[in-house]
């Protein structure tokens, strides 16, 4: 039995609430062999409580070794194995802003590039325009028309938009046109499987038809076509869990990924105050709640030690009016680790925090990497995180006789 | 998605180097309850200080609670699930000859035995004849021809041969003609499956000639025939890991296991030190080195707890060595555990110590099974060092966006 047709299975209604915080890149690395990561240089009192009230442990998004992007490390933490459910980044960008993909779309990062008089690219990013700029731009590649296929473009920030063709018989496996260098020209639409011929057809005709809507629009005067892809087929939260479900995240990739599995989006605002809030606010009238903190990742990702241990610091800030709110699980962990040594996503196991009235004792009083080593939930799967969360809300019936 | 593809997918070239050195059989028992294992017992310095620099862990080289042959403990080291990939005795006695087995070949383990004159086996080791003899009989019986089929015979060792069939049709499926006890005959060679009734008439004839071409040989006046089997397919270590691999092991067997993922096997000179030497030789040529140590499982099964100590030891003196090439990932761990106190192969979990600059401190300062069960890589199926080998070594791109 495969683990959602379980999780179908033994559903139980209660109204029980849990929140499943996700501080991104939140594993880290010492500088020092023998020293302390980020998580265990902050000082966070209001974490260290709760893990001395619940149990720790360390999850493994992918596969030990492999590091995850944004899109397989959140599946992971929802439940779903990010080897099964396979993400394109274009269907992720649609997702983040808003973008209600159906079956028969095909999504696509474009960004604005600059072309020389000789058609080579002089800068991958058009010289980083505006996001304003691009959001006008983005409206004249709107207005393109393609016989017997819609098209849509609509911009995401700075020199970056969207493109999601609609209509039968199109494939999603095509290659990127960034050549990923300059002084070359973008590359020609190519197929990287049979059943995608339409696409570079309509891809071709696309960009055909941009190079003349831009020609004027120095540094954004043309566009590359990257992340092709479709939107795969997921069961939602509701169906597998039987869970209502709310995401309160202020980047949009994260509002996409919890789209995808079905969730509500709520209004965020704009820090972490405002999500506590909306928090609140949203309490009475959801089951669970995914609130997304960006920040623990962008700073690892600047390598900024120092950095990613304030936003810790801010991030335990935050709990006690988490707390307030009394859920029955309260999880805080992240989608993969962020080492600022590496200023890369890692495949580190993530420090993982699960606070219930169910928690069994584990002797860890702190929340830190070295303490979750030893902590009662183990090195597990991340997916298994969300039957953990069930099993602790008294959401799950009993398997089997 | 399966884990080759994963790695397939995943690889990053690199001029990083990984140094796998195994321990056969590393993984002991205390002779006493709450007593020390023999790894434990042993003074290893420089273990103990690359077990401070990097993480450890235990491996699991099957599943919990099976006991490994060779071949499924190695496969497992390289990344291949012994589960999936079985590789028939004889195979493994033809590789580790330096017989290179094609897809039509079935490889046979022989044994030389003494017939007494009613025809039952009198010693299923034929008084353990001399290597010089052994050759000369394998040599007689490698004239032995078969319409349609091309017969090889090849000496191992004393009374060890090896024979290979070579032709269209021949399945691999045939019981062992061992009787495993004397004052019988030899079995009549029989299919397993169907698909090799034609190995099994091939086998017949062959051993109706070698019956009259050793009748003179007593105590070698026949041999027995065991691990029939076809060499698995199985993917390179290149195409899976794009690693350009090297072999350096004094045992036949673990070329053959090396050759068989298809790594290049060095000549490995007699003792530790000149495989260490033959290391530093091959530095330059090769991403990845197999060095395996024969002797801490001979002495294992010797049952000899204080001989398994000192080749610990002899294995702690070559770390610098090997430390002073400066690899990216340096490796120590076994393929299964051979505690002394058992005298045999074994299922407990095997010490692994992995170290790299990218390594999470775990607080573990000695190498040991206590130690590597506190350690931060937490048990784990031992296919996955090969994963985070190359998450270590810098050589796998993140997964999704």
């Amino acid at each position: 039995m495969k683990f959602h047709d379980l999780t179908r299975e033994l559903q139980r209604s209660s109204d029980s609430k849990i929140v499943l915080v996700v501080a991104d890149g939140l594993g880290g690395l010492p500088l020092q062999p023998g020293g302390k990561t980020e998580l265990e240089t902050a000082r966070t009192p209001n974490l260290d409580q709760l893990a001395a009230e619940g149990t720790l442990g360390l999850s493994t998004p992918v596969l030990p070794g492999i590091t995850p992007g944004s899109g397989p490390g959140h599946l992971g933490l929802f439940g779903y194995d990010p080897l099964e459910y396979n993400i394109g980044r274009g269907v992720l960008e649609a997702l983040g802003i808003d973008f209600e993909l159906g079956p028969e779309d095909v999504a696509i990062r474009g960004n604005f590039c600059s072309l020389d008089e000789a058609g080579n690219i002089s800068d991958r990013r058009a010289g980083r325009i505006s996001s304003e700029i691009g959001a006008k731009l983005a409206a004249k590649l709107d207005q393109i028309t393609i016989p017997g296929v819609e098209v849509f473009v609509k911009p995401v920030k700075e020199y970056r938009l969207v493109i999601v063709f609609r209509g039968p018989g199109l494939g999603g496996d095509l290659q990127d046109t960034d050549p990923q260098r300059t002084g070359v020209p973008p590359l020609e639409p190519t197929a990287k499987a049979p059943g995608s011929e339409k696409t570079v057809e309509v891809a071709r005709q696309f960009l055909e038809q941009a190079r003349e809507v831009l020609k004027g629009d120095f540094p954004a005067n043309f566009l590359t076509l990257r992340g092709v892809a479709k939107k795969p087929e997921i069961p939602t939260y509701h169906e597998v869990y039987g869970l209502r479900a709310a995401a309160i995240a202020v980047y949009p990739m994260y509002r996409g990924l919890a789209r995808l599995v079905s969730m509500d989006v709520l209004d965020a605002g704009q820090t972490l105050e405002d999500q506590c809030q909306r928090l609140a606010a949203a309490w009475n009238d959801y089951d669970f709640f995914f609130l997304h903190f960006k920040y623990t990742d962008s700073t690892g990702e600047d390598g900024n030690f120092d950095a990613k241990v304030k936003r810790i610091e801010e991030l335990d800030a935050a709990m006690p009016s988490i707390k307030a709110l009394n859920p029955d699980v309260l999880i805080v962990t992240g989608d993969h680790s962020t080492p600022s040594k590496m200023r890369s996503h890692s495949w580190h196991p993530v420090p993982t925090l699960l606070r219930a009235e169910t928690c069994r004792f584990d002797h860890c009083t702190s929340f830190g990497e070295s303490s979750c080593l030893q902590g009662g939930l183990g090195q597990f799967p991340a997916k298994y995180l969300m039957s953990l969360a069930l099993a602790h809300a008294g959401r799950l019936e009993k398997y089997g006789a």
